[in-house]
């Protein structure tokens, strides 16, 4: 007969999370059950529950580390938010899944504050995850909500309408074009790379005004593409108007456009909208501390021209292969 | 000018996905947008949307591959519907983030196969997901839905309840055990380890009869301490009354043993209920072509003790730490 003690370091780890990471989980009415049994329960409506859950398979150990834990925590969360902000949803819950090397209670400690920092912003609760030793990887799930009037999506778009990008595109670039050529970027320039700031309360203002929306993470060359397939339509971008962030100034400009449409990392949106909704659209972004940028149009040509860069090389895929979110 | 073609290898990886895993998800009425856009829209009430999505941060490179890509597939949703079925949800809507060292057109061939022959048997259509080149990794979220009194928790447990377990234990342990020391398992042994079959249908039929329920994915001595911890009882176990695999036939005690109930990777559920409900639970279980076996009761003593063991070893943590799900 023997007395089995429940504590391990696995479970020191997940009671850490839940310490740290789903403060406010209990004062959440729509939340039911969260971290401590097999997975979430949500209960968005008194006759329907929703249940949720992540699990992580993992195979391979290496280690390379170019940004610090808490940077990590804060862009696995706002990689994610980006991508609820670029459908006008307000993000509620999210799941974490964690594979490290080792239980490592600095790099945790760390990787919480750099997400918190980010989290308690957006009023994220951590509802689940799961905790794996192999490689290190993190993978986060996210769930929000959205009123049915006031989602956005890839595929309104129409020939005519304006395109338009938020902020500033091409720092997170430059930042790390700098540290893979040995270059010590800026402290402004690692901030874009390393603590991106997605668009959440924009993608929610657009309401009504855009009609479609996509978040710029691989970059305007490659990402626009996929607006413009969902909306069947062409456009025309005119090169001089894109908002290039002021850190590339005196860049040669091949580079300069490179870095500002091929880097990706930016974490903007760019949307479509009616010429007559462009200035309560940028009102509502400038009380919101945030820049919109008309760059061009929907056409209904069915290609994607880049004018005024005609002695210019523009080069999808000048990054390399990422992947991507379905 | 130029014009950009929308075609990458990415592009195609999850055109890939959409094409063979997604299937269904246009005649789903729940389902506002699967894949092809930033995140996934449910809409679970007229008045409500849930927009979800998934993302994947990976740092280093190694590919061991015990297993085949199909067997991968199988066993990463495999081991999420298992969390679900312990809930008592219907398991609805998938999302995968896929680490990939390549674009391996076979790899990605096999993986679907193996995954799909599990999803279409619960009926789960794949809504997002995210692709990313780095080690081998794969992430899988779940969403599911359940009725409000259907719910199965793991704090439900009473002083007094049976404890039970369903199906047989140590199969996949076993299998795992050969492999690591050069021995080649039988073909049953291998498809308990490789293809667990998740209890979904039992976790449904148990609404109202078991008072808390918990998979067991790290063992029994590992798994149970969770339920006892949540429920705020102790348990006895008879050792002698567990349900065995018969693969474990002939092995010695101690082994036997350890394989039972430290070795993990069964995906049965382990659940209390009143002693009274226990005919009405095995017969339902019965439908299902699953046995129900009683191991023990929950106590009020605060401990677990295993009974019917005197002269053999039990010992928590037998099998490497793994992480574990929050």
């Amino acid at each position: 007969m023997s007395n089995i003690e429940p504590t391990t370091a696995e479970f020191s780890l997940i009671a850490r999370l839940k310490e740290t990471l789903a403060r406010g989980a209990a004062g959440d009415r729509h939340l039911v059950c969260g971290i401590g049994d097999d997975a979430a329960v949500l209960r968005p409506d008194p006759d329907l529950l929703l249940v949720t859950c992540t699990d992580t398979l993992v195979s391979g150990v290496h280690f390379p580390a170019q940004a610090s834990p808490a940077d990590i925590g804060w862009k696995a969360l706002a990689v994610n938010l980006s991508d609820l902000a670029a459908m006008g949803a307000r993000p509620r819950w999210a799941q974490l899944s964690l594979t490290l090397p080792a239980v490592d209670d600095n790099w945790l400690d760390d990787f919480i504050q750099g997400w918190q920092a980010l989290a308690s912003q957006h009023e994220v609760v951590l509802i689940g995850g799961d905790t794996t030793r192999g490689p290190l990887s993190i993978t986060v799930q996210l769930l929000g909500d959205v009123a049915p009037t006031a989602l956005l999506t890839r595929d309104g778009g129409r020939a005519g309408d304006l395109l338009a990008v938020t902020g500033r595109i091409g720092g997170a670039a430059l930042a790390l074009h700098q540290l893979q050529s040995g270059q010590q970027p800026t402290a402004a320039a690692l901030a874009r790379l390393h603590r991106p700031a997605p668009r959440v309360a924009v993608g929610r203002v657009l309401a009504g005004l855009a009609t479609s929306c996509i978040d710029l993470s691989d970059g305007l060359v490659n990402d626009l593409p996929h607006l413009l397939k969902a909306s069947a339509t062409g456009a025309q971008v005119q090169v001089d108007q894109l908002p290039v962030d002021g850190l590339l100034d005196g860049l040669a400009p091949q580079q300069r456009l490179d870095l500002a449409i091929g880097g990706g990392d930016d974490y903007e949106l760019c949307l479509s909208l009616p010429k007559a909704h462009l200035d309560t659209a940028r009102a509502r972004l400038a009380d919101l501390g945030v820049d919109l940028t008309p760059i061009g149009n929907l056409t209904d040509t069915g290609t994607l021209q880049w004018q005024g860069a005609e002695h210019l090389q523009i080069s999808a895929g000048w990054r390399h292969f990422e992947g991507g979110s379905a």
